[in-house]
């Protein structure tokens, strides 16, 4: 899994009929900044993911890919390959929280 | 999943019998551009995909990966990890359309 | 999926039972030249693959990854993990043929 | 599989109800030094993991990705792409230990 | 699949019972030199493997990834995402034999 940010949101009309009432988000993978550990930093690349709990645009997530990504109730019979299963609350590295939902 | 521009058509003649009839396109995966999220950037890379949604060369599509490329009523059987599952409308990031289909 | 070009085979007499009898080749996967959409590229990379429609060194094939590698009659209980599926005719790009199999 | 360490940890309330309970760490994958094969570097990237076999903060561990990571008795059911099976001892390259947990 | 030279041991004694009595390798992958295309090079990753075929250090070997790496008889059940399904006697490519097992 990965943390990201959702950064979007993608419309797609004219679409597999198991997709209908999806909801598609972007997000940008984070990481833990090499040079800082007490921060995250985008990765700057783009996936678009389905949303299973919620998530709206600024939140940071927990991504999961793959055929796992099928793994809960929602996207079960669906044609995906990441899904936010997710929201993060803190994220404490060395002892120390560098990320803190502030709700 | 992934944006993606289709760029191409691929034709084989002699392949795996259940690929007959299978259109495929190359595609050019996008994300959104770091240095002006007000766009989407090519990544240059060429992927080959089975379109079960009629798009076309020029089009901004939905590509999902791995084993869930069978997840579609069309790819089912299929030996295909790629799929076009969405033709996009809009792209919205920070509360701005950065894309949208004029088609 | 992906396009690549057969670079070589590779021999193996020590392996996993069901593996013996399978022709294992090199491919290199290419790319649509940024620089100039009219030409594929290498790049670089090298991955072995098994060959399911005999193909031959030198030939543009359309090859499979992931667990859609034993989606074909000849690949169903094998532990492969890419499969070429089809050998390529041509691939058009902007309304040009940019590449064509002269075979 | 990859070896990783872990750095961190990950807390998220609001989350698909089958991940309740499961405990969610940040690691940095690792790899054998090229200039210097005596000892293991890390990656800089940043993965999310679930703990079967519980690891701690600074530990060395074993990863295993995709959908391996659901053949674990605790991860069976669940929507994870990457999961810590083993906690590494003694990592031996070209006869010369060189990790060995003083845990 | 890809080629990887066999580079060292991994030891974890506290590990998912399942993998109890499996051989973990170190491995780095290899390709075919761009610049020479006789000769393979590293890359300079590291993966951890099983082996299912009695390898050992400093051989060439063939790797499969995902879960077609639970498609031996020996890793059917296990968290494993890589496994060595053969060893490598010789690599051609040109009409040239690049790499030649001299066991």
């Amino acid at each position: 899994m990965f943390l990201a940010k959702v950064t979007g949101t993608v419309v797609a009309t004219q679409k597999v009929a198991s997709m209908v009432g999806q909801k598609l988000l972007t997000v940008d993978p984070l990481r833990i900044d090499e040079k800082d550990a007490g921060r995250l930093k985008p990765t700057g690349r783009t996936f678009v993911v389905v949303d299973t709990v919620g998530a709206g645009e600024g939140e940071i997530v927990l991504i999961v890919q793959g055929s796992s990504a099928r793994y809960t109730p929602e996207t079960k019979p669906l044609p995906v390959d990441a899904a936010i299963i997710g929201i993060i609350d803190t994220v404490q590295v060395g002892g120390q929280i560098i990320f803190k939902n502030e709700g």
